[in-house]
């Protein structure tokens, strides 16, 4: 399972809109809109880099509001939880 | 559930250390080492804000290594996954 | 009681106006007009994390004028007053 | 009243320790420490400007730990409570 | 005597104009365009700190082509020249 | 008269001396500590550029403290007050 | 041979058109798009700085969508590939 | 073949080490001393993102003189070489 | 000879236009185009303060295309070329 | 001839020392100390490329106090001058 984690910045009065569409993605397991200098943090988890690819350059940049977007891979997730099971099965 | 993401600059010769300290804690449900400006995400699971305010003012001012931390409250999370039961039945 | 305390930048031409916008809300404590790089800071006295989602990301995105905020939630409150009675008993 | 906000950076290890201090200032009414790219907030209410300037640039030097200050004048509070008697009087 | 200095970057086209307009306020004592990342800077010398509040927030927003201000409060000056009689007694 | 205008960060226990030190020289006709994201601002006025080079390359390099340092050369002075006859009278 | 590196920001929704185009002139190598905080990254390798500069200053311009570039010139490359042939000979 | 471009900022006495060292990995094709703000940027030929894992948070963190890394995933490469082959032949 | 150096932004499409037209006024003695995160670097030497305050904010403001500029004073210059007579005997 | 501009933060007591060893190198024709963010500007006009890469990462990294370089390639000199034979002429 690739893992990659997305930082937004959105225009703020469309933020809920956006976080909804992004979570209607199969490829994207999480969305939370949060405070601080961010507005939306998007959790992906998809079986290939070309998934990824294809959601960053792709389906994101249909999305009106999205002002910037920074992506970054996981690496190796660490977690008690198994989280290659719970979220493939559809948890 | 009170969600929190905490962006983490750290040492880069201690980072698979300082990950694996992290996810210890009950607080912390996932950790990831990531590619970007960052070094660490985590991804923080609790009852109450004061769970939150004594993971990051009082246990992870411990962890030798950590250079910046930057956290973030989630406000509301977004997902087709039922997250709170997955999360806290120790799914 | 919930505390968060929101820096804002905004329009110079509408600053006076939405202070008195922002502090109409009950959710909001204090309004200061300030000196520096930021033009405003709210002070947020709420019941729960739900409320303050509320106001941040629904309420205050329909205020004109205001063009960058960075809500931070309080952890814990240093006093010697009683901010929990001082502002909930509506003094 | 002169009202001031200070935005502060601290080591993380001396953060509880540091607004024990902060808040034992008459100058000082409340701080907050924070979540997000700051530590601790502090809200200051003296008389003069003189006042501030002998915490900020006197006492405050002299508490171990801090990084750094920004400290802003507020030019007007707006508020539903009357600010002025709830700090004067020692509530 | 409360002495303010704004650091003011402004439309280039309108700097020589922005800063007659400022000049001309009886709160400001002096305008300097400067070189650097700057354009102007501004020394405001006024009675209280309500007047230094009402030139920010209301009469310097109407200055067309201001792009970005920032406004410090002068704790102490410390200077060999008795300015407080030099700029009050209107040498 | 050559006017500059020299925005100084330094250490927080060290600002009043140093103000004390750079309001000695001749070249430095006022020396504000000021409240925001500087520590001190100092207004230089002198005959020649050489003047300003020596202050800003040698003597002011000797100050224990001054931890950064923003030269600007004034273009154009504009004020109300003769600012040549006022400060090179010594009022 | 003369190598540059240029990072690029782009309109996202033209991220995959740009990447196209340049990789279409015979001065670009390869060009990749890529996550974090810039869009797309080309290596240039040409024969002369002239080369090189009428890439950079002329045929990149005429591009739609690109926002900035940061082009950086190659002093020396190290590698256990012959470069030099690889891309020369068209391979 | 997962590529990724790491920017690298490193201690200026020993770029040229650095760069000697790094291309001595077999996850690494090209090493290029570069001008601008940046010191050295490395082309990683890899074939699993766990191969970039590794690099990046074991191998790499042994290196002395690294001051900063960014690591960005090339989502897709654009060329009119056939990078795959000439790369994974040893060309 | 009073020698200034300009730090200078512009629209990418305009930069030689904005070169010719810098370096057909008298003040500059020559422009460079830049790699880098700048554009253009243009050499000033004039006789005066006042000259260089001319050029920048009056002369330069009319071109068309200039984002951002940044001027810089020479204190002093260090060559074991004889700079004053080359560049004032129109050499 | 190739053209470069080294933007250079140094130690403030080392700038005098450190502009006589750079304009002491052939490969550099000027150094100007500045006024603004910079410390110091070298010009360097060189034959080859290789020139200016030995001297960036070879030469100058032995220059103690210098604490931060920005080496900017210059695509095109616009000038009245005939600089190439001015400073290749020794003049």
């Amino acid at each position: 399972m690739v893992t990659s984690i997305i930082l937004i910045n959105a225009q703020k009065s469309r933020i809920n809109t956006i976080a909804e569409q992004l979570q209607s993605f199969p490829e994207i397991s999480e969305v939370y809109s949060v405070s601080g200098k961010l507005d939306l943090i998007a959790i992906v988890r998809v079986a290939t880099n070309d998934d990824l690819a294809l959601l960053v350059t792709k389906k994101m940049v249909d999305i009106e509001g999205i002002e910037k977007t920074e992506t970054m891979l996981a690496f190796k997730a660490y977690s008690r939880h198994d989280l290659e099971s719970m979220f493939s099965l559809g948890m």
